[in-house]
């Protein structure tokens, strides 16, 4: 039962569960007081600099939703791309639980743009309208292409310029950086980033997510805010320990690369298969090809993925941290199959 | 680094990380449409009743707080003791996540009785008032003290003939049904309770609550509030297979009855203590009780354990899954030792 | 300091004062629980059928806010045209307030269509993703155009086979009404409408719009949410005495009517002048027109109108119960003669 | 039809609406940028001071959650009297609108000390728990008791030299000012009051009240909520033409002295009354006073007044601006009257 339906099908790594059973001896300080939580703290701090001010939460959507609730004052709202999970993956939560109004771009990429920010900044000091207040990007996005450390800076500069701030949804960071081949505050804290929900579940994690505060005065009062949003631990050492296994090392790193590489693999394997067509540049961990129905349909008796447009028959093939060279090759050859039987030639 | 804090401080019990580590392995639908989660909802309703509907979350104020949410319209109330956790320790997420004024009661033993309830129903029907609709007790109770059935279905009786609804915040339910020798539901749907919030973090468990609803209908659209209150793990495989380990044999009693014992234990080393005054009828797994300051501030030297009361110098002593026989001891002993220090014979 | 800028700008219509001072004698029952108040309903369900349930409010954002927050759970949305009040005007209190997120449609002409609200139908019953659950469209709209009873059908239908609503911002019904020339049933209660927000304010009142529920049901606990969103107004009879004044007689036709003649009138006047461009069919009592820019900041210096499109010099010339012929074709004149002098003949 | 019900009961002074109709003329900039309310806001800040930032809203229900909304962030708290209107009529918003957690503290007259204030100050800094923000005080009373400028100024001082800010809530603030004998800035911006709910309804308004800020700084992105929160009015002459009225000459004053007048007269003619107990000191405009209930069931055949307390059968005798001496003394005769029959001589 593997396939490439998404990174969160995949298990935790085995060196996160030996560092949840190692911390597992003795009591602890509940709420996250605790030294596996302090060494989590400070080790996000030397990924994001020593200015950073992490908190660790239960998952993305509450990364998400905390850090634009800790940004935004009750009348600021946030753009964002139409396709980001921020819009249509957590369940009104930015409105509902952040109060904040999403001004959501359409995008090809899933990428904003100094541009397209900028057509969403109107009436600005007109107290009848939200007024802009966070630009939220995907690093790297929900279509697996990323930034460049350029075009971030572009943003950022271009947030920092009007006011305001720049929040990276970071629930595939690792993967962003570790295809870019730079460290993680290169692509957030350096670029001038705000704040960032950097994740942890999607890549080799049981569950935890940090939201990474970059510059010093925009977590004020967080503390208070993650209790009231419902995401603090009591048994706070566990997600602390999770953190520590992931950055202490290269785990993060070596997870992230090995997924982007098997994307990379299937992309290369499919690119060539007649009536298959790769519909986004594959700058992360995920391939999104066209493929026809029939063999869609098909392939799915054996393997799990996901069809991402029921009108163009795009689907979506996710790649995880234990994603394994011979099922890209398998399925491959599977797709090559199906889309053969697909297409049976006149 | 031991000691009576909290519950909280405990780590994970060992069959629960070992069904975690089994769980670990090949990949599972995501969100909890995966077979652990189903074996746990299994096992829930099997303690429940065939009627219940379960929901798994990450925290015990989640729990409590979305059980609110989903039993309260936006102009109704929730009753509770003035002591209540839902009342003083979840950093005003009822009032701001879920939207709920509380009609806290003064109690001396942290339960609600029908009079109590009672009092704070007025103006029923009167647009200008929120109109109470939970009424919602601890058992175990933040005091250490409990229910009896009887005492719960002549809530749940009050409650009904009303129009309210009868919440039960049992993050420690277990103590209380292993203290009373009852199933879970005895205290619960057979006393006619509409939601529980079922504790697994202070009983074991890594993390993980359950948001129960014991009777059909309640629970209309919660999957969409658990989403957008952010409580939706992705690899909801881990907090299924927690609850299947608490809840497949008796883990679940075992702990807790452990934690009652030890309770119990320590109560009868300190009652004779001279200094020593045990202030709440000890009926689960912690012991409250008034010492010397100056013995106190000896002990914690030691022994992590809170003040509950700075004028009157009460601590808390709780009780978890792993207190030993020879802690209870060894920190009555100290306990004696440090009240002679500070009451020397004259 | 008269001009076409906006039916707010006007004042309220002498038979509203005169009925406001004849109410002011004596003492009257508060918070609505008077004569007036009840002749008003009485009268909103003349209009609106028997099965209406009227509730006043003080102003068109909070009818509009109540109305979706009565008719939308937690987890539900709103489509509406992107160029709606309530997504661009009402200052996030949709989002925060209502608590709903809006799945905003772009138009040209302010107007939605099934397949515009088709397009926005996804994922139904995906717990990740919110639910749209109201149709919200204005009538007339605030491009001045309007729905035909059929066109209005045509979504009531296309929204109850999906199980959504429709909601009506009728903040300028009256005038949609007089247009069309019948009665306010035609085009909410009879085409299948379910809640409309009845203005008053921008057809003569001082202040004042009613919440109709047009069919029994959705109204349930409406009393509370009115209060609660802070809008029942303690001398309801000013407010009951007004809307008596606008539906008793044939003011509220007689007052809409007249600015929307004015809006023909100017619209005829301006139609053949060179340099003008009318932009959107006058279907209501608006014109929007393009006009260049030097022309425009010629005629401010004089006439109160706003620039409605920086970029394309689009204007909004709005009339109102009170604007007069005169007014109009002086107003006329002073484009023609402000547009010559923009392109001087070559 | 009048009586002693409330001064919501009465209409509006005919100053008042010759006010209005003086402001009905011609168009005028909506939404509060017209002259009446610039003007209105200039006498706001002769009265409360040159530093004074005054919003004008529709209601008192608003002008409190409006002001909470502004002092407190998501994680503070409101330290009230139990019986505050803000605690008890008001829907539920200050929680569901305004977000704030109420520390309701019970009172015998409806006043707050630092002592009682003291005892709801715990936890400070425990991210566990709301923090205490605003200390919010009704001047006069609900009770018809008012603050000594003494009283008022030690509870700003132990407020401040907490953190803490000081709310006055002043539906009746006129009536406390006339009672004392001094300016509404003696009673506010004098002692250290940080922001006031002004009252207007029930001094004679149609309808009004303002929010006013006393110290900079604490309004930034007022007039964002304010919108956000449905309380812009659009015709917003009309606000601030009463508030002119008010404010102007003196009939803020001689509309509120005349009430206290009023009930001072009730209170003396009734304080001989065998069968009638004045329960609260009367210091503003309105007595209390239990009386038997079957001389109440007698009077409220032909009198408005409440029944505040079922189980005592104190009732709540409130007058207005246009309470008459005639109507109190017959009144008054009526109770001595009705009490008699109520306890024949034996």
């Amino acid at each position: 039962m593997k396939g490439f339906a998404s990174d969160n099908y995949a298990g935790a790594h085995p060196e996160v569960l030996a560092a949840i059973t190692a911390a597992n001896a003795e009591h602890a300080v509940a709420y996250g007081a605790d030294p596996w939580t302090a060494r989590a703290k400070e080790l996000l701090r030397e990924h994001f600099g020593e200015q950073a001010s992490p908190y660790l939460v239960f998952n993305g959507s509450a990364a998400n939703v905390l850090s634009l609730r800790a940004l935004c004052r009750p009348w600021e709202s946030v753009v964002c791309a139409a396709g980001a999970h921020v819009n249509v993956d957590e369940g009104g939560a930015p409105e509902r639980i952040a109060g904040c109004k999403l001004q959501a771009v359409p995008t090809l990429d899933g990428k904003l743009t100094p541009e397209l920010v900028a057509s969403q900044l109107h009436r600005i000091g007109d107290e009848h309208v939200v007024q802009p207040r966070v630009v939220s990007v995907s690093q790297s996005t929900e279509l697996g292409t990323r930034y460049s450390t350029y075009e971030l800076a572009a943003l950022a500069h271009f947030a920092h310029e009007r006011g305001l701030l720049l929040h990276v949804d970071g629930a595939r960071l690792a993967n962003a950086a570790a295809a870019l081949d730079v460290p993680l505050r290169a692509i957030t804290t350096d670029v001038g980033a705000d704040a960032v929900s950097f994740g942890g579940t999607k890549n080799g994690l049981l569950l935890g997510e940090a939201v990474v505060f970059l510059r010093p005065g925009l977590d004020e009062g967080f503390a208070y805010l993650r209790k009231q949003t419902l995401q603090l631990a009591s048994k706070g050492r566990f997600l602390g320990a999770q953190f520590v296994a992931l950055l202490e090392g290269d785990l993060w790193r070596r997870s992230a690369a090995h997924a982007n590489v098997m994307a990379a693999r299937l992309a290369a394997a499919l690119v060539d298969v007649p009536g298959v067509r790769i519909t986004q540049p594959v700058q992360a961990n995920v391939v999104f090809a066209v493929i026809a129905r029939s063999a869609t349909d098909e392939l799915q008796r054996d393997w799990h993925f996901y069809t991402w447009d029921d009108e163009t028959g795009e689907v979506r093939l996710m790649c995880a941290w234990d994603t394994t060279p011979e099922e890209v090759d398998a399925f491959a050859d599977a797709v090559a199959q199906a889309c053969r039987a697909a297409s049976p030639p006149r």
